[in-house]
């Protein structure tokens, strides 16, 4: 397939990997319908194990069937599907090299109340590498107490996964006792969030778009000196892809709750705007019926390729 | 030996998996009375480990002895036969290769009471293949504190069992401070508990039969707002099966302690109206003179295989 | 060796086992004084880590010297003989091939007080090989908070043993914050304790002679229903057998303190009389001069092979 | 390249390394504007980690891009750069060979308060051979409850390291619970801290500058026996040079947070006079214009090069 | 070298070992001015890591230098020099082959203060060996809530040093919270610390000289009705060694801090007499000049020859 230029000034960031991690990577960056733009639209569907089947999948009852999602992704033309090893297992098979995969390494249930989550461990690279995916997923929750185990699952998988050419990506979601409620969307925090995973060697980072809220005080002197504007949300996605190694590493935004579609693409523009990489949408499409989820879906990605 | 249609169906399912796994799985759904037709009953017999010797074997001695427990599932006509290590071991030399077996991997005791309840990995995937066994168990208790721990030694088990051909049977009991006493057996924790088992990457699934309380808000908002049917059984049945990748996966029931007889046969109607794949009957049947035993699982096969 | 035919049978009992570890039992049951009664004398000695060097070795002082224990059993004609790492390396050289030996591959101390205890592991499966030894020794303590621990050390220890060849020995002591002092030897725990070392893969037990008190609520009604005999002390044997798969599995049984010698022969009646496959005899033995105790040893031999 | 008399006597107090090992030294002493004089000036740039992207970078944004340091070390003369993972492998592609590197093996940051901080492992041995680094980097935190775990990775580290002819740097940073605020700078600990990273195997060790504070009262009795002089600043820094090894380890120092020029300039004639190695400069460079940064850089190199 | 009768009947305890082990242990009975006597007088320096720099080295500047320490062994004619890695690395190369080195392979800080001390493990037997040691030292805190990890670790070091042909040498001192202050140093608790490490399979033992307290009272029994004498020294030495496998194990005695030199050879003298083996001298010979401390050792050393 023929690079475009800006795909190969992408690929140019990741220059230190081996040619399979570039591959890998290239893989997302040239499927679907903004395959060549630089952007991306992810479908994740992990929502099953972190919330439960019935949150998840009884407003549209296909969902429960893990071959929907691969269809869904394909239909809509996205760059990739992320789901755990069930999922992923359970139509690998017989989607075999259709749309390029992201098995999420570790996932996190609702069924005991925590103040520090910690995820488990669920998946493993070897696992990715039988199934067919071009990368692997991993979450980390900075700001919880039990963080620095979640960097060192993270640093062992990210070695691995990159000696046999996958991709990493990291869903870097700030959460537990260092940080309060809002703390865990504020401008720094995120930021902050988005370099740890960076640092930590992930290819694709995935982090909630931040609200104007600073929480550290520490922080807060160092927006205030350097005048960082908090507004208007392109601004803080700016930010955001700048403490990604000044847009040197993908970093991709998700919404999270079920929005109204306009919300929704009210902040689409803001990333493009911002310069983010894209969107990774779970619920808001497939908790609809497929004909509507493909329709937003390819409103959203008419948004990133204009 | 001849494939049925519905062997074949079912199979399918897991066409991401090797061919070992395959006729692994494949073994159960062909042996014993129910062969071809899709449905399992399964002896299981961990109870001298899970609640002591006396407690499970008095009620009928013969039961002290392992070789009696391979002679009733094959009189009987069961699918396959589970137990722990030294139980296997103790009949797995005489009786190789007549019936298809499970391993179970981990056990608890009740020699200390624990809210939080951890069982130990007590037999390898290396024992399961010296021993010829078809299948390795494995209990997870989600609720439970240590449910990470439980996930993660599950997923290297699964992996390794895979990558040697064997199927994998996870046993998915809710338990532990995040529940109350009435939630272990709430449907909305049973789904879900089911869904992750799922997830994780078994092959066949057993739970206990659900009961028509919902035990998270979060979830009841989920549950009312689908209007999703609480009763009869069969219908808590089928919401199971749904969310065991709407029926992709097999999934069977326990009934647990011993119970009438029509009392468990109803449920047994239950499981198959609802689209279950079957039951795992051990106390009921172990705890009887074996010819009462034989009558009731044929009585059980009859409901399957009518 | 002509093989006794109950020696073929006990050892039938064994047939999933490969040819390394079924020789490695008969050569317990085919040495010393009561070779080919199928029943078993053995001589442990690992009170000096157990409870230190004066305690143990102060009332009898040659007993200091870590040969004097080998020529103990040997001349007393033992079975076998079993002590930690340092006691056989210190004699296993010398008296290479003499005696069958065990090595306790974990060990505990009293230098500080604990509720619930957890010994260390103190040797390995690769030291028993390279020092000649038959069988490998491992405690459990059921009821202690950090039995899931012992079990999984265990089950590891047990897997590498039997690949190599080697017997295991479980000396399976219910212990810790799961019981009150009466409970370590009520009748039902010890019968439960003896159940767990045969499902983990046991080959030869050894617990306590039981007491007729019965410690949990639940196994009371169980032992009630079910009238079994709490007296006198040989029916609680023949139960505890039974708990050992029905008499499928051997297991012998300590006195522990220094007792009286008829109160001692009196119980190893009882243990012929209950079924027993033996005893293990050491303050008894090692605490009073060479000539006294080869003497009461032979007498404990009589009784066995009468 | 020809070696100096001061190098050739340096690299001789590392005689029982490997020549991979001696090597990889000798290319920090003899790389840049100190080449050859046995000085070190190296730019470090760990705080988008350890403190944030806003904190660390706002000042200057260029410094958000990490190509930008490699630049800064390059044109400024450093002997080597060190960074945590992200940042190597962000330019370790395009700078190949232009610079000897140090990859920081472990990370901190700042989004949980911790009385007794853990750094997580972040990246390995084969990440620092995989991108040419010449040299790992690994902090522990002496006085910290978890100490003992950070050597132990180090341990394990530093084994793996000079097997494959990696030079090992190590940041000792007292810290922790077991320690005042002020103690954390005291000279006895300063030293005490000097003195352990020496002894765990360490060939450049890197220390804050100590202050006169004494904060263990033993040790104080020794420095009160001993008449170790206190003041001025020199002769605080030859007691630490003393304390590894009596000059035969490598030891530089650093300022920390942002100073004014001449207050730098003077610790640094300190550091000269009291036998110091040289410096590490990160925030009092790479935190102002590159012009700025790298006339400060070559004022500090023609002080140890004076 | 021909082996004097002493050495001989020593090395004859250790008759399980390979040749490899008994060769190591033969170098520091055949090595400095106590060679062929079956004596030995060992060296350690480990107090810059235990203690601090200063309060090690300052009252002996030229101690700070760890070449002073090999050439300080050398000329008094020690058996042996034992340090942690790096003292051992500054100074091996250039002293290869002089003197049998025994590289202590953990040890503790004093920068926090800890009920239950437990030391790091800071060097490897792959380190000892590339560095052309002898054996590998390690330190066991019998008493503390963390001694079963120590033993743990030194069962898994001893094992691989055995398979590699290096002696083991084991620092075993009682402490931590099972232990009154006074205890540390008890008849009763030196014995059981020595009979511990015996069992873990030591070849030499380093204890303190032990006072006439006992600590424990089940112990006190024991030791009243055997009569055992507790005046004088000699006799508790005798005790102790009789306590090592009546003393088919070398077991050597410390003294601990800066004594009186009369004091020390009153205590030189008592261990000869009561049978031990030696002594192991380090503050009261690194701690003063060079002159006058070898003067000491060899007076050590006469007593010994005499």
């Amino acid at each position: 397939m023929m690079m475009s230029q800006r795909v190969r000034e992408i690929l140019s960031y990741y220059d230190s990997e081996n040619p399979g991690v570039r591959s890998s990577i290239a893989r997302f960056l040239n499927h679907g319908r903004l395959a060549g733009t630089g952007r991306l639209v992810i479908l994740p569907v992990d929502q099953g194990f972190e919330h439960g089947p019935a949150r998840s999948f009884a407003p549209n009852p296909p969902a429960y069937n893990p071959l929907y999602h691969f269809g869904l992704a394909l239909e809509a033309g996205c760059n990739g599907y992320a789901a755990p090893l069930g999922f992923i297992e359970a139509g690998a098979g017989e989607h075999a090299g259709e749309i390029p995969l992201i098995l999420k390494l570790n996932n996190h249930d609702l069924l005991l109340d925590e103040h520090d989550p910690m995820p488990a461990v669920t998946a493993s690279v070897r696992d990715a590498l039988r199934l067919g995916c071009s990368a692997v997923g991993f979450t980390i929750y900075p700001g919880s107490a039990y963080r620095q185990e979640m960097y060192e699952q993270l640093r062992e998988i990210a070695e691995e996964a990159k000696a046999h050419g996958l991709a990493v990506v990291v869903w870097s979601y700030p959460r537990g006792s260092g940080l309060s409620k809002n703390g865990e969307t504020a401008l720094d925090v995120v930021a902050y969030a988005a370099q740890i995973a960076a640092q930590l060697g992930a290819h694709i980072i995935k982090v909630k778009l931040p609200s104007s809220h600073i929480e550290q005080s520490e922080a807060k002197k160092a927006y205030d000196a350097a005048h960082i504007p908090l507004e208007p949300l392109a601004e803080r996605v700016r930010h955001v892809v700048q403490s990604c190694f000044d847009g040197r590493r993908i970093v991709i935004f998700s919404g999270g709750a079920r929005e109204e579609d306009e919300t929704l693409l009210e902040e689409v523009r803001a990333i493009r705007a911002g310069g983010g990489f894209g969107s990774i949408i779970g619920r808001n499409s497939f908790q609809r019926p497929k004909p509507e989820a493909i329709a937003l879906l390819r409103r959203i990605m008419e948004v990133y390729s204009s």
